[in-house]
């Protein structure tokens, strides 16, 4: 039970850490932040941010964790939503990639920074993440398909397609003009889905 | 006449300086590589080289032009087919990706350092690549429309569409991991394109 409660409130810190991380990248930057500034930041000691994250690298890197974490809970509130599963599986496709929009909406011209600098383990981070992102499209489809509403053969490979298909959209590849612009990657996202979903509704009998 | 002839040769030494860095880039890599290594590849003297490129950065993002002034090449080319013109289309779509992809094939190890090192100046660039790969696009739309091949209501939209829905496949998104695996590419692109265009093509009579 002491042990448990300990184990809560490490959570606790990290998270507070991770929202300290949110604040200084709006406010300073991935380069110019420094652990110090975070200790400052978070009101605790730098080495409790050591013992919780190894580097500034990684305690970045896990802010993202955290983001697609919030993300994930968001798409499974939407699948359970009383829609159609057409609807909720749009609602789903554009909510990847707002939330992720607006999960970095406050740092946009420090981004590019912060992806230059971490690139590559970024892209290897990106992968788990979609692997995530995956199992959760594959269910929808695979209900989709068990009520007829959509043709699809391959429900993993059909939600890698759909994935591949919006990532373009996400912040990671855009510019900071880009993502300046909310409602015009929101419009971009939401044709995009209806293009694809209208792909996977072709041939099905629409009474 | 003789003009004529200066900036023909011209272009001939802007050819040359491109291939060299062609080969340079799979050799040493975007930061490794100097003005001085170029200039000894080609064969020519350093300051030759700055009268047709102002810096290095310059000298890389306009190999990178080139490719996409030859992608542009092979995608009028495929529109040109005697192919129907959905097939037409999604040909167009595999090479956009796939053309990009060989091009960069002998330096996917060192692409990610030149897009860390160029991630701005490439993604503005960027833009004026796909601005004219919409005009291209939209023309094979307009073509399936009037052929009642493509519903199709907005054919630049429709095309900055299919772009945005295959940008994540371009090298400039992928892990050098992910660049090794071309047959993985190519297949997730053909996914891709199959699912648009069927999209593209609902509600439609296919007698």
């Amino acid at each position: 039970m002491g042990q448990m409660r300990q184990i809560a409130r490490r959570e606790d810190i990290s998270d507070l850490i991770l929202d300290g991380v949110d604040a200084l990248l709006g406010r300073y930057g991935y380069r110019k932040m420094t652990m110090e500034d975070l200790a400052a930041e978070v009101g605790i000691g730098k080495g409790t941010i050591y013992l919780h994250f190894p580097s500034k690298e990684e305690v970045v890197l896990s802010h993202i964790d955290r983001i697609v974490d919030r993300l994930l809970d968001r798409l499974r509130e939407i699948r359970e939503e009383p829609l159609s599963v057409r609807e909720r599986l749009k609602r789903m496709l554009v909510a990847r990639v707002m939330f992720r929009f607006d999960s970095v909406g406050h740092y946009t011209q420090s981004l590019n920074d912060l992806l230059s600098a971490l690139r590559q383990e970024f892209l290897a981070r990106r992968q788990r993440h979609f692997q995530k992102e995956i199992l959760l499209f594959a269910e929808i489809l695979e209900e989709g398909r068990a009520s007829k509403a959509f043709r699809c053969d391959d429900a993993k490979a059909t939600a890698q397609t759909l994935l591949w298909a919006t990532n373009s959209l996400l912040p990671y590849s855009l510019s900071a003009k880009e993502l300046g612009r909310r409602k015009e990657i929101e419009a971009a996202v939401s044709r995009t889905a209806d293009l694809l979903l209208d792909g996977l509704t072709t041939g099905l009998d629409r009474t």
